[in-house]
């Protein structure tokens, strides 16, 4: 059974597998640099729906809905949800889950919130609580622009820090399984709120680098692992910007990650013909890419080892009328390649 | 170690033991019947801050740290903290939080956070990953209204059925410990949305109580327990109309629970004189009712078992706005009081 290790981290000791993903993505992100790797790429991103939040909920139900499906499950099987989304009072999540008859833990981390459902889904399997369960995370461009910003009719004009909020849900079953083909997770390593005084809420890269250096640097302290025992480490959505912060912070702790580092918002979108300024972001983003490319590349064994790190700014559009700094959070998993079969 | 067992339900073995809790006011909460029982009333709803969300935040800080004071530990010594609010984007308790040095898992449940974070607090430390965990959730009236509603300088006339946020904070220690005289959690029973089609905003107790009779009833079906088994059974936030629709669907279901029933929300106001209408809602409303007036008599072995189910309606103003009906959502944990010294 898990144990706690050093300050923040729980090691599993009973591999609770991952033994499928669902990613589906909007037509934009289809059109980017990853588009071979997406399970599903919507062609409407109002997904038939009446509204952007609607459709935000449609694509989630249809992550997790897929997912139950390609393991040959039903809802019944599953035993718990863990999920999230950027809306206010979490109502994509709500909405698509309110369709599911599964047990239902409703979470919010800002875009960290797919390695917070990961880390707690993973130890409801670990503690032997559950034998399936399911984390996911969605974000909509068109929903997270009017919410956290301006109306698309309005044509704001972008600064090129800010970033470009992914249109997608991914979904991953979690499953006690002895199938040792699958990939599966080993450390939990949970974040802290950082805050180091950033108030641009354009430039939430540089607001969130801070509290994911902070949660790698740990990970390695109370793992006793270093950058080299990963082939990738994926930062969630800190943008160009971001990433080159995290990159060089890290260099002084003493951590050289550069050569194995990728940031998912970074990937996700081809910054040169697809106009998305730092890269993407939301809570769809480190979903999509870790279900989408990284999961695939760790069933076909071309990655053994990989270290999740989805990274969160905590603030609202009150918050920062209010003068207030951003914070951010960053939580960490690693997950191993299965056996070759 | 803790069993799935049923179909919503983890039968905890190892008793984590809820070793302190702190319940912090507002002065109307104060001047209610409950007023000895609460840690702390304050008689300046923006606790010396400018904001109305900023004094949510200060009140859940006072709570968490008060309780890491009262049980004689440090920061240091929490391993993990759950919470949540009702603020878009979780403003109180991630701003609460970035003054503390605590891993953190942010919940969103509406006003069933307090028994999510009480679930998965005591799941931690059931599965050996934690030894002191903190579960926490606040509310504050005018943060609430201004967010949901109108602004409190509108002056809106209130529905008969609508209810009044708690200004409050609720925090709750839970703790691996070997010391009998503290009550543990023993059941933790998860919830699904539900939604039966209501609309009105104004009825909340209505939209929740279907999802508080199906999280009740399959705590019976799943535990074997009857409501006799408890002194009390006390739901969140149902108000008086509420309450009454859970009670007489438990009845039609066979399960009569009447004698053993407190609603919190119900309990925290004297409607009478207190013109707060169907009574008391809001994150903070099972959390400060819990800390104070539930977990007193516990300790002081008044109560030998109580059923704490806590009930969310996961609406936001948005979706309310495009039409959708309200979903509800309800946890139940039972709590055993400890032995007597």
């Amino acid at each position: 059974m898990g144990i706690h290790i050093g300050k923040q981290t729980i090691k599993l000791d009973t591999r609770p597998r991952i033994i499928t993903t669902t990613s589906v993505v909007g037509k934009k992100e289809g059109e980017g640099p990853l588009n071979e790797y997406f399970d599903i790429v919507l062609q409407d991103d109002l997904n038939g729906t009446d509204s952007y939040e609607k459709a935000e909920s449609s694509i989630m139900y249809k992550a997790v809905t897929e997912t139950i499906k390609k393991a040959r499950l039903s809802e019944e099987d599953i035993d718990y949800l863990f999920g999230g989304d950027l809306l206010n009072q979490l109502t994509a999540t709500s909405f698509a889950v309110r369709k599911l008859n599964i047990p239902f833990f409703g979470l919010y981390g800002a875009c960290s919130t797919m390695t917070e459902s990961l880390s707690l889904a993973s130890l409801m399997v670990e503690g032997g609580f559950a034998n399936n369960v399911i984390a996911t995370t969605s974000s909509h461009f068109s929903s997270a622009e009017r919410q956290f910003r301006f109306p698309l009719e309005y044509g704001s004009q972008r600064n090129p820090t800010a970033q470009w909020t992914v249109t997608g849900s991914g979904s991953m079953l979690l499953q006690k399984s002895e199938d040792t083909q699958y990939p599966y997770v080993s450390y939990v390593t949970t974040g802290k709120v950082k805050d180091y005084g950033i108030v641009d809420a354009n430039n939430m890269g540089a607001a969130m680098a801070p509290a994911a250096v902070d949660t790698i640097k740990q990970h390695f302290i109370d793992t006793g692992r270093s950058p080299k025992d990963y082939d990738i480490i994926a930062t969630g959505d800190l943008g160009i910007y971001g990433r080159n912060i995290t990159n060089q912070l890290l260099l002084e702790c003493g951590y050289d990650i550069g050569k194995r580092y990728i940031d998912c918002g970074a990937e996700i979108f081809d910054q040169n013909t697809q106009d998305t300024l730092a890269g993407g972001s939301g809570c769809g983003c480190s979903a999509v890419v870790f279900s989408g490319y990284i999961f695939k590349r760790l069933l076909s064994k071309q990655l053994k080892r990989v270290l999740l790190v989805s990274t969160g700014a905590l603030l609202s559009p009150t918050s920062t009328l209010q003068g207030e700094t951003i914070p951010g959070i960053a939580h960490a998993v690693a997950i191993e390649g299965g056996e070759s079969k």
